[in-house]
């Protein structure tokens, strides 16, 4: 999938995982990278108790985290070595309760632009009765270069 | 401000801090209520290292966390007193990083609307230097009845 | 595509296509129904030199105008019979100026529920040099019912 | 209002009426710019019967169409002499039926960036019992500089 992208840095994937164990909140909330591909990004996410809003589901803050983050990361595979990727806006729509034992965010890059960037995130809930498509996200991420 | 607004259930201070502490992810992030009021609640999230992204910054999830909730309150506020709020869907506008010392999230009815209301939040940093208006976010909840 | 959507009303084309004759605005542009499935629409608009921006683009505004339809038919068409469609809310990204010779906007169903229902629409410029995506669109609907 | 924004184009007025006035859709629609200020733009739209949705409600991709104009330019007022504006991407709400003889799209800037700036946008429908909010915008847009 999005095999039509070409990353202009070979080294795209170590560039992101080193910037993945930057982000401090992800190991807070015990979030991983699960996949890494030109313009793709997967990251997990284990049910925890303390993630929840009232009702005991995920809180959509938190499952906005690791959607953002597959959006931006999924944009960033696509940027020259030197840039680094900032997030301007996202939108999420949510589908159903975030109710699981498992989470996945599928970052895909919708257009990647030299200076702005669209991509799509789906979140998934991993449990005993499947998988369920329970939010989706689309944001706008922008290529900073030095400089 | 929001003084237009008449909260039907007279108890929506007490309802509203329930539910709050129900939502075990602002325990994990050390997020209080500041403020209740008809129509416009604010949250308070003191800087942590472990909140942030690769630069140091609180996470865009995170600074969603709050603004999510905010929105969600302030139109849980003037609900029926048997009702549940639930978010459809927000859009998050990061127009700085999120810098500082203490990030306020201050969440404001637009429109109450009896199946659905429409909430605006704007997150403030603050710091050394002062206040920062730092992302803005607009949010659609539904009111949910029993039965 | 779309075929697991099921359409309460057997008669779903024939009330869309009354309700899109009655939408006065598309006969102002010239817009056209193309196709009307279960949980999926789409809407024809040819290139008009009275529809355009300042650099002769087919305006955001009007390519909004086929692509929140082609949403809200989308929607429409997995409605009970005596249901009326109301547009919450929506988000566009304009990924490209819109420019071609035709526009399509294909309208599908993510999540068809009793009360809210998300769609989203791709807008197609088609020209000379083929087909391109230049916008894409969620948006969340409404059923309402009579009573 | 906005009367902390100082334009660097002390043009600007006679910048944005001569790009509002190639918006071939302003024509057709019979829009027309009532302010201009820094940072700050009203679009006024008649009613009229052949702009509607299958209600007789102005169509939301009409309102769209001032509303993202007024955004754009609030923007462009605050741009460059030499710069173009582009809409990268907006979210509307809508808030209640757009009735009424007479709209009005109030567009001000949230945030001017050097690349990237904020906007909302409120949409008023004026009729016999005054003056109504019928739906909020808030768009991302771009400053295009030349070479």
């Amino acid at each position: 999938m999005n095999s039509e992208f070409k990353p202009s840095d070979p080294d795209f994937r170590a560039r992101i995982e080193r910037s993945f164990a930057e982000q401090s909140v992800m190991q807070l909330i015990e979030a991983s990278l699960a996949a890494v591909e030109p313009g793709r990004v997967v990251i997990e996410l284990p049910y925890r108790e303390d993630l929840c809003q009232q009702d005991g589901f995920i809180h959509a803050g938190i499952s906005s985290t690791i959607m953002d983050s597959a959006c931006g990361y999924a944009a960033f595979s696509l940027m020259p070595a030197d840039a680094r990727v900032l997030t301007i806006e996202f939108k999420i729509n949510l589908l159903a309760p975030a109710a699981g034992e498992q989470f996945r965010a599928i970052g895909s890059v919708r257009k990647a632009g030299r200076s702005v960037s669209v991509a799509d995130s789906e979140l998934h809930a991993v449990g005993p009765d499947g998988d369920k498509l329970v939010a989706t996200m689309v944001g706008t991420l922008m290529t900073v270069r030095p400089g």
